[in-house]
């Protein structure tokens, strides 16, 4: 395993540590922490499924609010803690599966959760990648939509929000588990690959206990942007 | 009352007939009738809340299905068929609520249905217009989406589709009715005024007892429109 480091696309400033064979850090996150809308009333912000963190990385250009991400795998947990410390940021990482949460954060304490999870259901026909460490990355092997809103209700504030990337067509059941655990949709967006095709990415912002009132923000066309900084 | 005639936009061959005090078909309806997917298989088409009918008349220069428009409104029902003679179409225009629908058509027996429904609710707070007819083409007063859901379903053949137009802040609420009624969600697109602004229209294709698999469609944007006619 080669480590590497890359450039954090248009973020200059940052520099991110991954190795060449697990899953690396993609454009989904940094359309994520792009769209997370942090306030100035923002203290705690946790990233489940860090990964080697590239979301808070990014969110910490954009705030002073304490930053943390949980990641099960050691290995890139480790790359995550190592990015961090070459780019001189202070945001802990918790190397745990994050249904474990609570055991580490207080409960009802957080104004705002991120999560870029793993997108395939997991079964035995599930085509998993070879290595391991992808297939954690990539299908709900670990972790699933369910226990990710469970876990988002238990830590976070009344009004605090989870934002969401995901696949449009996990759509139907990530708001009704929503719905279920008293989380308010309130701001949906597709991106797409370019106009005329169908969107490949959603984008969801959803507040426990919010007020009622969703929104569907304009379309977001990955062909053409010049950078993702501020794309929203 | 003054009846008026006008064209159904970019459908030269066809003329609608409202009176000016009512309430008009909009460029929903016209949204609605181009998003629907007519197969050579189509045999029974049914618009719930038709109004004037704009819906059925852009429908039957698709397709020789039989279709069938339910209106609440004894007045705009009236409009509905005086259109339909002056423009040599035979479209089934039932007058009654469409809670009703058994009473006319087969259960189990329609291949698609489309509505453009009341899109606000109502309750004794609601702001609605003075004229009667215009609150009840506005605003749930006589139907709802969920009777509208339940009706869907119970004259539907499996895998027939329901097409319906409404407001996105209604999303959540839709999708959960669709849910609890064994329909699956195919097909949402988002249409918006124009680059840049939130989404101010959804449309929602529902498939009774239909296999999983969501698209969302390109985004539509009104401003720069050519032309209504094929747009999707």
């Amino acid at each position: 395993m080669k480590k590497i480091k890359n450039d954090l696309f248009d973020y200059e400033e940052l520099s991110i540590i991954q190795n060449d064979t697990s899953f690396k850090f993609s454009l989904d996150s940094i359309l994520l922490a792009e769209f997370v809308n942090i306030l100035p009333t923002t203290k705690k912000i946790v990233d489940f499924c860090t990964g080697n963190a590239p979301i808070p990385m990014i969110l910490s250009t954009k705030t002073n609010a304490n930053i943390i991400g949980i990641e099960i795998q050691k290995d890139i947990s480790d790359l995550a803690k190592l990015s961090i410390v070459e780019n001189k940021l202070s945001i802990e990482i918790i190397n745990d599966n994050l249904n474990k949460a609570l055991n580490y954060i207080e409960g009802s304490s957080v104004d705002i959760i991120t999560c870029n999870p793993p997108y395939f259901k997991f079964n035995s026909s599930s085509l998993t990648n070879n290595e391991r460490s992808k297939s954690i990355a990539r299908h709900e092997i670990e972790t699933n939509i369910d226990e990710i809103i469970d876990t988002a209700f238990d830590i976070l504030k009344d009004h605090g929000s989870l934002y969401l990337v995901h696949r449009p067509e996990r759509l139907v059941e990530i708001m009704e588990k929503l719905n279920s655990k008293s989380f308010e949709i309130k701001r949906l967006q597709f991106v797409y690959s370019k106009e005329g095709k169908d969107a490949i990415i959603l984008l969801i912002k959803a507040t426990k206990k919010g007020k009622k009132g969703l929104k569907v923000l304009p379309p977001v066309f990955i062909e053409g942007l010049k950078s993702y900084k501020n794309i929203f």
